[in-house]
C-alpha cells in the first residue's frame, strides 16, 4: 500500500465507510490489507475469481480507507476485540497494526447527533466536505462511499429531516462519490432522493446469510413446482445490529428484503414469519433458523429446515470489498444510476434484479464482461 | 383414459415401468390418473407449467400402463396400503381403482428369478417381447421404458452376466422403446450397451432430496467464493430402499452419485462421507441431515445444516411422469441417444449436463423450446 | 362402557370437558375407546405402566364422558376430520362411533357468548347444573372437570368479570367436581377463587412439547454445572391453538410457564425469548425449535439445538386421562386442594412442586404409592 | 501450588495422565491452573458446587500433575496450539506457562512402542515405576491416574498381550493409585484385571455429549410411555479421536456404550445405528446429531431431532478434575473397587449404577455426602 517514487503511481481509490469504526468496516479494513499483503487467502471475495480477470478493477493494494463514525475507539483497539472473539485470526491486528491506524486517521466524527440542530443541507455539505477533502488529501482518482453502519430506525411518518442514513447518501452524490448501502437504512430510498445520479450507486442491505439461502431455495422449489405452505425463520445475533433489529421499526425494511426474495421466486408469498431477536451473548455470530413447509405430488406434505451459523462481519467484509472494486470501476468507464448487476449482493436489490442467485450471478459477470470491454 | 370412437382417437402412449408394483409405480398410475381427472393439482410436475406449452408433450390421459415385476400383490391393494401410511390421499385408491386394476393387468412376471439358467440374450428376448405386445395390444404409438424397481447390488467384478437393470435396459432398446434409469442400478452404464441407441435415453438415478438440495447449495457457496472444508451426510429411510442401500455395494453408485455433484459445483471434494441408513420404521418417509462446514473471510468457522423430510414416492412419481412426457416427445420428433437437458432429473446425468440445477433447468427450459420449434 | 345388569355395577366416573369439541377432547373419547376396547396399545398413558398397579384408579371403561362447547360440530364428525389429517387411525372414528355418539349426546351449549347479559353467578350456576344433572343422569360416583378448550386472551386490568375458564373452574367447585387446567387460561388462578377448595384440584397448561424437553434439559445443564448463557425458542403450530396464541396477550401466560421451568431449573433466567407462531397449513402439528447456547469449561462457546415436531392432540390426550384417573382416584379418598405431586403434568404447575421432570416423576410415584396404601 | 516452608504443608495429590500431552490432558493443566488462581470460573466443575463444600475433596491447588505420553511436543507448545484454534483463551497459555512447563517436566515416555519386545509384566512394573517415584520425588500423599489417551483399537481375538490401555490400568494398580479410564479403551475391563482392587477405581468412557443428552432424553420417552421406534446417531469430529473411532473396531467399544443407555433408559433397544466420522477440519469441536422417531397416544408419528456441538477438550477437563478430587477423596477415607456412585460420569459406568442422568445425580450427591460424613 505504498507508492513507488521512480515509477508513475498506481491510482488509487478512496473507500469512505460510513459506519467506520463497526465491526464490518474493521473487518473490512484488515482484511483488504491481509489479503492484499498474500497474507490470507481471499475467500468469499468473488471479484477475485478468475471471472472478472482483465475487467480492470482495482487492486486490493491501491484501496485506501476513511470514513465517518459517532464512536471514538480506535481501529486497531477495535481489531483487537474482534480478534479476541474469533472474528478475525489470533494475530492480524498486531500483523496489519499500521494499516488500520492509517484508516483510523482518516476517520471523522459522523452525525447528526440528537441535539444536532443544523439543517440537513448543512450537515450534507460537512460530510461532502470531509469525502473531498479526503480524496484532495489522498490525490484519489475516485472515492466510493459504503454504508455499512448499524441499522437506523424506520423514518416516522410525518418527520421531514432526512434519516442520517440518507444524508449521508447525499453527501456522497455532491461529493461526486459512488454509493452503496449494504444495510436496511433508508439511504437513496427517500423520496427527496430520487435520482438521476451523475454516479453509479448499489443497493440495499446486503445478503449474507438467511435471505442468500433462500434465493437458492426459493428458485429451486418454484423450478421443481413444489408448493411452499409456509416459510418462517428466526434470527439470532447478538452485536449491535441484534439490538437494532429486535426494534420492530427497524426491522420492518430488513424483513421487507427477506419477503421479497420469497414472493419473487416463488411467485407467491407463503405463510410464515421471520424474527429477528437480540441475543447479545452471541456477540458477531448470527443463527437463522427456517423452517419451509411445502407439498409434493398428491398434496404429501414435506419440510425442509436449515440453520446457518455464520460469522456477520466475515460474511459482509469480502462482499463490501467486492462492491467497491465494481462501482469504482463502473465509475472509471462512466456508468451512472442503478446497477441492476449488483443484484447478487442484496436482500433488496434495484427492482431490475433479477432474484434468483442464479440469475443474478450470470447478470454479474455480464457487467464483468462489459467492464472488460470498456478496458483501455 | 377413454378412447372415442366416433373421432379420430388421440394417439396413446405406453409406459412400462420396471418395479411396476412398488411405491413409486404405484404413485406414478394412481397419481396420473388422480391429476389427469382433475381430482388433484399437478404439484411436483415440472411439465404441466405453462414453459412446457406447445412444446407437443403427450397428455396424461393418453398414458397407458404396465410393466415388469417379481412380486404379486396387485396395484389397487398396493395403493390402500400407501393411502393407509399417508403416501396417498386416503380415498385416492377407491376413485382411482379402475385404472390401477388396468395397470395391474398389464403387468407381466420379471426376472431373472435366481435359479433362471437362461442366457441373458433369452431374458432380453423375452422382456422385450413383453413390451412388444403391450404395444400392439393397446395400439400404442410407442412406449417408454422406466426403471422405479429397488436398487440392486453393484455387480461383482468378474461376474459376466448382465444385472436385471440392464437386462431390462437392453430389452428397452431392442423392443424400439425410449428408456429412463430412475434408480442407481447399473441400466446403460454397462460396457455391453455402451450405445449408440436408436431412441432417447435418460439417467441416472433420479435426484429428489438431498442431492436436489446439494445441486443449489453446492452452486451458491461456488458463487459466493466460500470454501466448503466438509460436506456430511445422514439418510434414514425405510421401504424397500432402505434395505436395499444399506448394503455398501448398492449405497456405493448412489453415494457417487452425490459426491460428484458437489465435485462438479465446487470444484473439489470436499471431507465428509454420506451415510444411508435403513431404518423400517420410517417407512416410505425419508431424513436426510447434511451438515456443511465452510470458511468465510480471513478463515472465519460457519455452518450450515440442512434436515430434509420427505416422502420418496411424492417426491418420484411427478419427475418419472415428467421423463415419460419429455422422452415419448424427443422420441416422436427423432432424438435419440443420452439427453443432456434431462440432467435436472438426475443425480448421475449425462456427462455433458451441468451440474447446477439452476443451468440444468434452462437446458430443460432450452429442450422444452426444441420440442415446440419442431411441432407440426 | 356398559354396565352389566345382573351383577354389581362399576362405579363409573363422569369426565366433563371444556372444549368437549375440540382437537383434544375428540382424540380423548376416542382414545379412551380405542384403549379401553384393546384396539391400540397404551402409548402415552403413564397411569397404565406397572408403577400404578393398584393404585385404585377407575379403567378406562368406566369414564363416561360429556361437556360444554360453543362449537356443535358432532364428535364423530370431528374424528373423522382428524383423521383425515392423520392425527386419528384411518379407521378409528368408524368403530367408535358409538362412543363418539354418546358423548355428544352428553355436550352442552357453553358460554359466556360474547353478548350474554348474565351476571357471573347466575353463569356459574347454570354450568354447574349442566355438570349435576350430568352426574345424576348417567349414576355418576363422581366427576372431574377439565379444561381443554382454546386458550383464552388474559384478562384486561381493570375488568371486573371473570373469564371464561374461571366461570368452568367455579361452576366445577360448585357442582363438587374434581377440576384440572390442561390449558395456560386462567381457570382458578384468580383472585375470586383461591380456595381452599373441597376438592382435588391440578393445572396449570399441560406440558407435552418444548417445555417437557426444557424440563429435562434444563437440569442436564444445570447438574453439569454448565453456564446457559441463551435459550431461544420458536413454536410453530396451526389449529385453533395457533391462532389463539399468536396474540400476544393469550401468550403471555403460556410464555410465563415455559421461563419458568428455565428459571427454576438453571437458577437463573438466560437470555432470548419464545415466539408462538400461527402457521394455519401446519394443522394439528406443531414444531418447536430451541437454541440453547451455553458455556463450558474454560469459556469455551458450545450449542444444542432442538427441533420437536409433534401431534398437539395425541401429546395432550393421555395425559388428560391420566389426570382424570388420578384426581378422581384423589377424590375418592379425600384428597382436596392443588396436589403438587401432578406438577409432571404441568408447565406451570403448584409452586411446591419441583422444577425437574425427574423429581415431578418421583413425586408422581408417590402420589401412586399414597393412593394405594388408602385402598381398602 | 508452591508450598509455604515454614507452616505444615498442604498434603498434594498426585494427578498422573496418560495422554498426558493430547488435548485434554492440557487443558486439563492449565484450566486446573487458571481455575485455581481464580483467572476463571469454575464452569463444568461439578465438585465446585455448594452441594460437595465440606466433603473434603482435594483442592486444586494442592493438585500435581504428571504422566505417560508418547509425543514429545511439550505442554506449554500445546496450549498455544489449543488457544490458537478457540479451545482454550486467547491469553491463557501465556499466563499458565510456569504450570505447563511443571507438568511437562513430570512426563515420562509411554510405550508399548510396536517394536517393543518386552514382556507385559516389565512395561507394567516401568509404568508402575514412574507413577511412584512421581510421588516420592513430589512428596505427594497419593495419586490418581487418569486415562485421557486417544481411543485404542479393540482387542483383536487370540491376542494374548495386554493392550496398552490395560497395561497402564495395571500399572496404577501396581504402584497403589487410584484410577480412572475417561477413555472406551480396555483399562480394567479385561479377564486379566478382574480385581478385587486395593484402591477406587472408576469408568469408564467419560459422558460428554451426545450419550450425556441420551441419559435425559431416554428418561423422558420412558416416563411419559412413549414409544421410541428409532434412534439415529451421526458424530462429525477431527482431532485424534475422530480419526481413531472412525476405525470401526476402535468405535465398537464407543458405541456399545451409547446404545446401553438407551436400552437402560428405555427398556428396549430401538431401530438405528450410531455414525462416527472422521472429519480432521473439525478439529477439536465435534457436531452430534441425533434422530428420534417415537409414537405417541393412537400410534401418532412424532419426531425429537437434536444437534450438539461442543468442545470435546472443554467438556471432558472438569469431569476430569471432578473424578481427580473424588477419586482422591475416596482413597484418603478407605473406599475400594468399582464405585457406581461415579455413574453420572461414564458413558459405560459400573453395571451397579442406574443409567438416567438424574440418578446418576443423586447417586453422585450421596457419595458427597458420604465421604463429608468421613471427615475428620
Amino acid at each position: 500500500m505504498t507508492t513507488p517514487t521512480s515509477t508513475p503511481a498506481v491510482p488509487r481509490t478512496g473507500i469512505w465507510l460510513i459506519g467506520a469504526r463497526g465491526s464490518v468496516a474493521t473487518t473490512v479494513v484488515a482484511g483488504c490489507a491481509a489479503v492484499a499483503g498474500g497474507l490470507q487467502p481471499a475467500i468469499g471475495m468473488v471479484t477475485l475469481t478468475p471471472h472478472f480477470a482483465g475487467s480492470g478493477l482495482p487492486d486490493l493494494g491501491s484501496l485506501v480507507f476513511g470514513g465517518h463514525d459517532v464512536v471514538s475507539c480506535p481501529l486497531p483497539k477495535r481489531a483487537e476485540q474482534l480478534a479476541a472473539r474469533g472474528v478475525l485470526p489470533y494475530d492480524l491486528p498486531q500483523v496489519v497494526r499500521n494499516e488500520l491506524a492509517a484508516a483510523d486517521a482518516e476517520i471523522r466524527a459522523g452525525g447528526p447527533v440528537m441535539d444536532d440542530l443544523s439543517q440537513d443541507d448543512e450537515l450534507i455539505s460537512r460530510f461532502a466536505d470531509d469525502i473531498a477533502s479526503f480524496r484532495t488529501r489522498n490525490n484519489l482518482v475516485r472515492c466510493v462511499v459504503v454504508n455499512v453502519a448499524s441499522t437506523e430506525p424506520a423514518p416516522r411518518e410525518g418527520d421531514e429531516r432526512l434519516p442520517a442514513s440518507s444524508l449521508y447518501a447525499a453527501a456522497a452524490l455532491r461529493a461526486g462519490a459512488a454509493y452503496a448501502n449494504f444495510t436496511p437504512s433508508t439511504g437513496l430510498h427517500h423520496p427527496a432522493l430520487t435520482g438521476p445520479y451523475d454516479v453509479p450507486v448499489a443497493g440495499r442491505d446486503g445478503k449474507t446469510g438467511q435471505t442468500l439461502l433462500r434465493s437458492v431455495l426459493g428458485p429451486m422449489f418454484a423450478q421443481r413446482a413444489l408448493t411452499v405452505r409456509s416459510w418462517s425463520g428466526t434470527n439470532l445475533l447478538g452485536g449491535g445490529d441484534g439490538a437494532a433489529l429486535a426494534d420492530p421499526d427497524a426491522a420492518a425494511a430488513k424483513n421487507a428484503g427477506k419477503a421479497r426474495v420469497l414472493a419473487d421466486t416463488l411467485g407467491a408469498t407463503p405463510e410464515g414469519v421471520v424474527h429477528i431477536d437480540d441475543v447479545p451473548s452471541m456477540g458477531d455470530w448470527k443463527t437463522a433458523w427456517d423452517h419451509i413447509a411445502f407439498e409434493g405430488f398428491l398434496g404429501a406434505r414435506m419440510v425442509l429446515q436449515t440453520t446457518w451459523q455464520g460469522c456477520d462481519s466475515a460474511l459482509a467484509a469480502p462482499l463490501v470489498l467486492d462492491l467497491v472494486r465494481l462501482l469504482a470501476r463502473a465509475h472509471e468507464v462512466g456508468l451512472t444510476g442503478p446497477l441492476p448487476e449488483l443484484g447478487f449482493y442484496f436482500k433488496d436489490p434495484d427492482p431490475r434484479a433479477p432474484a434468483s442467485l442464479s440469475e443474478q450471478y450470470v447478470a454479474l459477470l455480464g457487467l464483468a464482461e462489459q467492464l472488460r470491454a470498456e478496458h483501455t
